[in-house]
């Protein structure tokens, strides 16, 4: 399964015609999951090649309003562009995010008169105390829902922190673990990470070629295999008729590990556990770093890290890439660099480099409209 | 005194890369004024040659998003780049628009945490049930304005239909008489008609000169006037120690009329006599012209206008100029346009121009980032 992560903006505080605000979208087989979704996402969707229509699934980090102005929009353009059939239409677009999420699409969405064609549900991610500077605590009244629902939304989840493992269970297919985690910035801010499945290895062939005639072989021919693979399956060991016992890692490689991709939301450090345990061996590792390592104390002062403060995230999940975004809008694209001008976001990559070095640990720096691949990984 | 306007978006529906959403600014000045206020609008605003931070005025027509989504946004920009000193942002940005808009913006700056370094205040117009068709009218309840007020709001007012002029007052001052018509749109819609006032002719200096030392004269070296020349400038005549009778219309030329522009939200029609009766002799009309004639029946029913609708209107109020704008995004700029495409904005202008042929209204195209000088205007 072919997964890769696009960024349709990379800059912080607003958007510009040179950065977007923070929005990111990870699509795997054409599905595909939008990550905040700042003012212009919309826009910056009909720049890239990825389909608004294919939104499934919108992660918001935090409600600040470079990471959400340009949600009721997205919303009501989709709808816009979807058949007008209702029979059609069945499929909930699933929104996750803080608690207050809620209010703020039944009331943007509700006053400006948008009927979406489609349902959608916002499940609520219920913050900590800890999690913001007291004035960054928004009142419980101020968040909480109210007024009847919007016509298309469905009733949300609305999901508590497990203490046990300091995280957020956001929900489990058959092809990936969705989890939250609690991250300290000036609002309540979360991280999201997206781990795919481990897989069963590949058969080994030859050893099904010598088993013969047995059921296991069918195997081969794309046949359903019969009881006895079931068993090797599910990790017994099988005698054949003729004596033989098979192990099931006679039959099948190793299993293939399935990737990790964590996205941070804004944050000047992450809080308790949960972060560093869910994202350990993360595939891609997505931190801001708005500002350079020399504007540290203003960084941290307004709930942003550095390059050098990713890093050391980086290398304490023990991430194979960080991919650094969200920076400053004074930091312009490589493209528009020009000779001479004092903020260079080259350097932002060198800085983390260099608290990374010997580490292993790739840098990569995000650019609007950039498509990452992210490989199957190999065993380390 | 200089005067334009600059189109920021002329696309309906959504932001696109090749047409922005619905935004205007009248610029007299240096002092701006803002209409509409699409997703966007502060990148299109970046684009030009505009100040975000010059912006003292915000008019929103209707409450659709393609009109209103980007005003949260627009407002925390201008906030970052605003002198942090209190002392130095006493001034209130005003913000005119349909009942409703004062809730939307304490639930969109209030949710996002958005503290803003200016006051402002939302002075809202209550629509009449006719203004929309049933299933578009917002109830009493969802638009009420409800919680504590932002820490910047200063309280608004709230303004009725004035029914004798069927019109809003919405403010006059020393330059301008700015008041609101009721427009027919599936939501209440609004337009505004900005009015300068007319300005006293100049003085005829020859008269002058010839009246020699009477106090009179010294108008022409810039000194104060004598009490005469108050008594002529209210219109009374006086006589002199000559005995000679001077009327108000010897020494000043007739009065230069003001300038008035009216900018028309989204409709399918005006309602009542307040629209033209306010509009009449307009130097500019911008009109909404989402589709083509022969699109007619699909524009009604979502509540907008042809070509041929809006030169109805101008020509109506014995404009001037007629400015389409509001585009659907099926119709590329002309820039984009390919030989042999189906839709061809040029044609909306064409469709226009038949419409108002010998009437003497010239039209324009508006597209984004075009900006129209509006000259004084000489008698007719």
């Amino acid at each position: 399964m072919t997964m890769d992560v696009t960024f349709l903006g990379t800059g912080s505080a607003y958007p510009s015609p040179h950065r977007g605000a923070s929005a990111l979208v990870l699509r795997t087989e054409g599905d595909c999951w939008l990550f905040d979704c700042g003012e212009g996402t919309q826009t910056q969707l009909m720049r890239s090649p990825l389909r608004a229509g294919r939104i499934s699934k919108v992660f918001i980090s935090h409600l600040h309003g470079d990471h959400l102005f340009g949600l009721p929009g997205l919303l009501c353009t989709i709808s816009l562009n979807t058949n007008p059939d209702p029979q059609q239409n069945l499929n909930c677009v699933d929104i996750y995010g803080p608690r207050g999420l809620r209010h703020f699409l039944r009331v943007t969405l509700g006053l400006t008169g948008s009927q979406l064609l489609f349902p959608y549900a916002v499940h609520e991610l219920e913050p900590t105390a800890d999690q913001s500077p007291e004035e960054g605590q928004l009142s419980l009244e101020m968040t909480a829902e109210r007024g009847p629902l919007h016509p298309q939304e469905r009733p949300g989840r609305t999901i508590p922190l497990d203490i046990s493992s300091d995280s957020y269970l956001l929900f489990e297919d058959k092809k990936f673990l969705v989890k939250a985690f609690r991250l300290f910035h000036r609002v309540p801010s979360f991280g999201f990470c997206i781990k795919e499945h481990d897989r069963p290895g590949r058969l080994k062939t030859e050893v099904l070629k010598e088993l013969g005639n047995t059921g296991l072989s069918l195997c081969l021919s794309g046949l359903k295999p019969g009881p006895l693979y079931g068993r090797l399956k599910a990790g017994e060991s099988v005698t054949l008729e003729s004596g033989r016992v098979v192990l099931p890692t006679d039959v099948q490689e190793e299993s293939i590990p399935g990737r990790k991709v964590c996205i941070f939301g804004d944050c000047s450090s992450v809080l308790g556990e949960g972060a560093l345990s869910l994202c350990n061996g993360a595939d891609v590792l997505v931190h801001e770093a708005t500002l350079g390592n020399e504007h540290r104390e203003k960084a941290v002062d307004h709930g942003h890290s550095t390059p050098e403060m990713a890093a050391a995230v980086a290398s304490a999940c023990c991430a194979r890439k960080l991919v650094l975004y969200h920076f400053s809008q004074r930091y312009k694209p490589s493209s528009l660099q020009k000779e001479g001008d004092e903020d260079d976001v080259s350097e932002l990559k060198r800085q983390a480099e260099e608290a990374l070095q010997d580490s292993g640990v790739e840098v990569t720096l995000a650019e609007d409209l950039l498509t990452l691949p992210i490989p199957l990984s190999r065993p380390r």
